[in-house]
């Protein structure tokens, strides 16, 4: 069994020295963890470190378990500060001390900061290897100090440049402006006097890829109190939280707890604990709908016809709610919208709602005539009258349905929640109950005297 | 009216002036056409051809179209070629002939190439400015280069060295490398030789953006059949690209057509049809399970207590299907799982459905013998016989959304169609029916004899 890994590896080593990192990350993660270290240790150690600091190499920290501490440590001294911390933060606590212990100095400061800042902060995602100057440097100055440092960033596409005394961020400099301005010029002289963009650590990764976006930066400086820079957040370590995100949102949406793993790599026992919690909590609200039920017994006993429509009314409510909760989850999150409009959007979500609400029952009804007409189901003498019922139901649920899915965002935004967690199928269950209040109301009203 | 505008406008142009461009579309976003057209002519030309540029200024077409023919042309001649076809591609036909006659023959022949793209391809996201020198010059002349085009390439982080005489691209050298490399060097030796990443003009745009999460790059060459590169997708057409992308999943997987614009900026008329075109499909789904009721409707009238649970069982259906659904459209997005790992995903599904259900079913048989015994109500003399149809009811519809809900984006995907358009409400729908003729078939195996 070792001996097959031990020629797996060596082969995959040797075709690897070659690829892409990024095509060689995504050998590794088709191969078992046993592997992936060997195939590490057997890498010169520039390309295995290259290598570690994918964050798309999932197996990542427990292959770095499997070697000896003194190597682990090495590859560690060597990665890039904020892949480190992503790492330590899923290790095994007495793991992550020993090896914390054997870091180089550099690396531990930097870890120690980074692990204290919360997780999907700009803070935990920055890195501290960025590139600053003071501001009475000159532009050769400048350019000569980034060509010595190069290779040891992970972008010198913009320098910071900083106050002498109080490094406090001054401004940003592309490194496009630098290369092609005067040699002599001082480095402040380049850009416009722009207020910097800037993050806090404590500002949230989706915050901090709007700015990205809107501003088309390559980076963003991460200041403390004191205005002096600690990190800076890469685009592509915000690209790849923007995809973190999306698939957060999606499962979410589709009602369930975000997975945290891909698909084909979360064990089974885990995917259950992450959907039975939903399909449980719904199942609960759900009952709320077999008592409304129990309560209109008699009418649903007197008039059995009208039990043939319920799934129908109901899922048409859940149907507009989830439509006007997932417009309202993306318009909030795209700060399109914001607390303060929900008024607003109710006032557009109600005569939205009516008129879907027309347009559903005027379907409902033509259902119901033609049926009758055709003579495909005889719904009984007062077949006017439930068509009346389906149709005026059809109106009130699409109604309620488009008002409370487009206002549920907003209450769990003001209770603090994600407003993503407002999935389609909770919305479904929150409009069920009241549909069949609503359905069961406008029968009473249309019906009563005759059916009921 | 003239004049309030007027006045506006000239208060707008002073204050922005001085502004970061981001905030100026944002500015502007908040204004009507004609105020914006105003603004655009009294600004700095370089300014306001910088404010077109942004694909943020959702109004750009409305406001052109009000500005003299002469000054819409200079506007479109100077901006990005790119941010020039998003922008013709909205205009009415005889607007777009008039302006197209009258721009510069530059940006007219690269915008007849842009044009001839399909949309999210891409061609059509990409820009024609970018740099690129002959293989055989060396780094010292390739700087000269980049720094006497810099003013009017969109990126220079990236150049693209290209075969002397076929123009066929060999490798992209990015800017750090070349700084910090030996001026005499030939401008090839800076980089490994590697085949470098590039895309065809017909690549999905979210092919793209995978391609430079996963490689980390600042942007990709699109090139030709005979490899000459044609230009390039930069990092951040690629963010705006994902955000786009993500709104549009998110709106379908709530069961809508995705709305392009804005939640603020869209008309009622286009609002209601981009929702009732689904709502009414799904109605016309639904309809059936008023047909599968009217099938059942001996059963229904002899144990009318089976109709309390109807909508419990087929939101549960829904509830399990929506997750699958979710959890297979993100993997699908993310290519951790292709169309032929179909079967592998069903294995996978059935036991989590089985489990999931059997959860479920034992929730939902604990509340009607919580019910029956603490004398909330009374399901009558069979109440053990209908928890039993209860529970294995809600084993096999849980069970059957999983594997419904799994399969359908694989099956949409198959025909061509946008596996996110298996909504939540799409999934739930179609397990509704299937929900109800396994609810009864439970209750016929159980209750036969009894209440059947």
């Amino acid at each position: 069994m070792l001996a097959k890994t031990d020629l797996l590896a060596k082969t995959l080593t040797c075709t690897l020295a070659q690829e892409h990192i990024a095509d060689i990350v995504e050998t590794l993660n088709d191969q078992d963890t046993a592997t992936i270290a060997e195939v590490l240790v057997a890498l010169p150690f520039e390309r295995a470190v290259e290598v570690l600091d994918q964050p798309e190499l999932f197996d990542a920290p427990a292959a770095l378990t499997l070697l000896s501490d003194e190597r682990a440590a090495a590859f560690l001294s060597a990665m890039s500060a904020d892949r480190v911390a992503d790492i330590v933060r899923v290790l095994d606590a007495p793991v992550r001390e020993r090896l914390t212990a054997r870091v180089d100095q550099e690396t531990r400061t930097a870890l120690t900061r980074l692990l204290s800042y919360p997780e999907h902060s700009a803070g935990s995602i920055m890195t501290t290897e960025f590139v600053s100057v003071p501001a009475n440097w000159t532009v050769a100055q400048t350019l000569d100090h980034i060509r010595h440092v190069e290779r040891s960033r992970e972008t010198v596409y913009a320098t910071y440049v900083l106050e002498p005394v109080t490094g406090a961020l001054i401004c940003a400099v592309p490194l496009r402006r630098l290369i092609s301005s005067d040699s002599d010029a001082v480095v402040t002289s380049v850009v416009p006097a722009h207020k910097p963009i800037s993050v806090t650590p404590a500002t949230d990764r989706e915050d901090v890829a709007r700015l990205i976006s809107k501003y088309n930066l390559l980076a963003v400086p991460v200041v403390d109190s004191a205005n002096r820079v600690i990190g800076i957040v890469t685009v592509d370590d915000v690209i790849d939280a923007m995809i973190e995100e999306t698939t957060e949102d999606v499962q979410k949406l589709g009602g369930m707890e975000a997975l945290d793993e891909p698909y084909n790599e979360i064990g089974f026992a885990r995917m259950i604990r992450k959907r039975a919690g939903w399909l449980s909590i719904l199942l609960l609200g759900e009952m709320l709908t077999a008592s409304a039920m129990q309560y209109f017994q008699d009418e649903l006993e007197k008039a059995i016809v009208l039990t043939l429509f319920i799934p129908l009314i109901m899922s048409s409510g859940g149907n507009s709610g989830s439509q006007a909760t997932s417009l309202i989850i993306r318009a909030l999150a795209l700060r399109e919208i914001s607390l303060k409009d929900w008024w607003r959007v109710a006032l557009r979500e109600l005569p939205t709602g009516l008129t879907l609400g027309a347009i559903l029952g005027a379907i409902g009804v033509a259902r119901i005539v033609l049926w009758q007409k055709l003579g495909i189901y005889n719904y009984g003498e007062h077949w006017a009258l439930i068509a009346a019922t389906v149709g005026g139901a059809l109106v009130g649920i699409v109604t309620f349905g488009s008002l409370m899915g487009s206002m549920l965002p907003f209450v769990l935004k003001r209770l603090g929640f994600d407003p993503a967690s407002a999935s389609a199928p909770f919305v479904a269950t929150l409009v069920d109950v009241t549909g069949l209040v609503i359905y069961f109301g406008v029968a009473a009203v249309i019906l009563s005297g005759t059916l009921l």
